[in-house]
């Protein structure tokens, strides 16, 4: 049953500020949901299910509070156009910054909006085995649901900071990690002799990166255009532009 | 002003057999409209204006009714969350299929159903210089106002073809153009020996490509999976795996 208590606790969290608050988020779908109750780190703290799914199916910890509703309950709660049969309150994971991230490739973002996009990024940057993702802090919540659901579960395996950008490239400085900068003109990111290792900082999806954020930059780099039309693509996509970066780090 | 004829006709053509039936399609939003009228190839049929924008300013072919609507009128036909201040009602374009296809690089995707992953795959497409994309036909219409959106543009400036899939990679194989397929599994995408031109299929968002197409494959391909976490991300987003082939092609 689904009480008014836990559907008011639902809708909230579809806010920012009560995210913020209480320190918890919504995921949703079989494959997420499943995938978080698997994981020691990742900390469900309520569960909701239609009756297609026996909890006795899936691993539920004793600290899990779960509640069978009906499919019309579901769908009072879900936000997916198609409601799945799961869905779990899940509390958000200490992240604690240490000065090891600078040891380690880093992809940052000056103010990224979309959460598609950074949702997206989380999974690319997963998939490629890059572990540290920073934020400004004026970017889109890591935790908005629509972040949380493309990112496809990379959420639990990635660690996202938020962070004043600027502070974090004077210490990236200061440490001597070198700051990659992702431009519209640079050099070629298939012929950058440097090796790829460092923060690589990408900019808003239609500002770009902010003129204070790049005059801290170390290289400027570019995914350069092949196309023959008069009338060219002015840009790609940002989460395809880190796929290129992070298939050309890989890569080598 | 707007009448209701045409308020009619642009709510139609939010449905796919409108589109059909009229040959027409809409594109919102300062730059995707501006570019179209630029264009010559491209068939603006009615134009919808608030008056931020002087028609006078945007260069106007003889064959385009316009209107200068209000900004409320401006909502009622937008599908932006923010309407912008031009909307245009375009001619499609005739896209005559022809055998010179098999001789130039394609992106052929079988079942592909998001419109963002689409558009966004256009417009990656366009700016590694492939101009030919294949869908099979049970895919989302390209047409579809958010294709459009996230093409950018770049929709005017490739030829996006809907076929039988097993028909075209049929016709393929007689003309021996290579056809490769991207799988969870396969030769590593990074040191294929075979030069990387030809056909690259891509399956479904969910179901991958269908066993029938899978059998009329020449080389299954992959992006390796890098990550070190037990749990990995099972896959790539469709465009960000679109992204890194298309850099790994351009890139040789």
């Amino acid at each position: 049953m689904l009480s008014q208590n836990n559907l008011k606790l639902i809708r909230q969290l579809r806010q920012k500020k009560y995210r913020e608050k209480t320190g918890l988020f919504i995921a949703e779908g079989e494959k997420i949901v499943t995938e978080a109750l698997q994981q020691e780190q990742v900390k469900v703290k309520k569960l909701f299910f239609t009756d297609a799914h026996s909890p006795k199916l899936l691993k539920i910890g004793p600290d899990v509070d779960f509640f069978e509703v009906t499919e019309q309950e579901m769908k009072q709660i879900s936000q997916l156009e198609t409601p799945s049969t799961l869905l779990a309150v899940i509390q958000k994971p200490l992240t604690v910054f240490d000065d090891a991230v600078f040891k380690e490739t880093v992809l940052a973002f000056d103010f990224i909006q979309d959460p598609g996009n950074l949702g997206t990024i989380i999974r690319t940057a997963d998939w490629f085995g890059i572990h540290y993702i920073v934020c400004s802090r004026n970017s889109v919540d890591v935790y908005n649901q629509k972040v949380v659901q493309a990112s496809m579960g990379a959420i639990f395996r990635t660690q996202v900071f938020f962070v004043d950008l600027k502070d974090f490239l004077t210490k990236a400085r200061l440490l001597k990690t070198p700051v990659f900068g992702t431009f519209l003109s640079g050099e070629n990111i298939y012929s950058v002799e440097n090796s790829l290792h460092g923060i690589f900082l990408f900019g808003n999806e239609s500002k770009g990166i902010s003129p204070t954020l790049e005059a801290m930059v170390n290289k400027k780099i570019t995914i350069p255009n092949f196309s023959r039309n008069e009338n060219k693509t002015e840009s790609l996509n940002i989460a395809s532009s880190v796929a290129v970066i992070c298939s050309e780090i890989s890569r080598r």
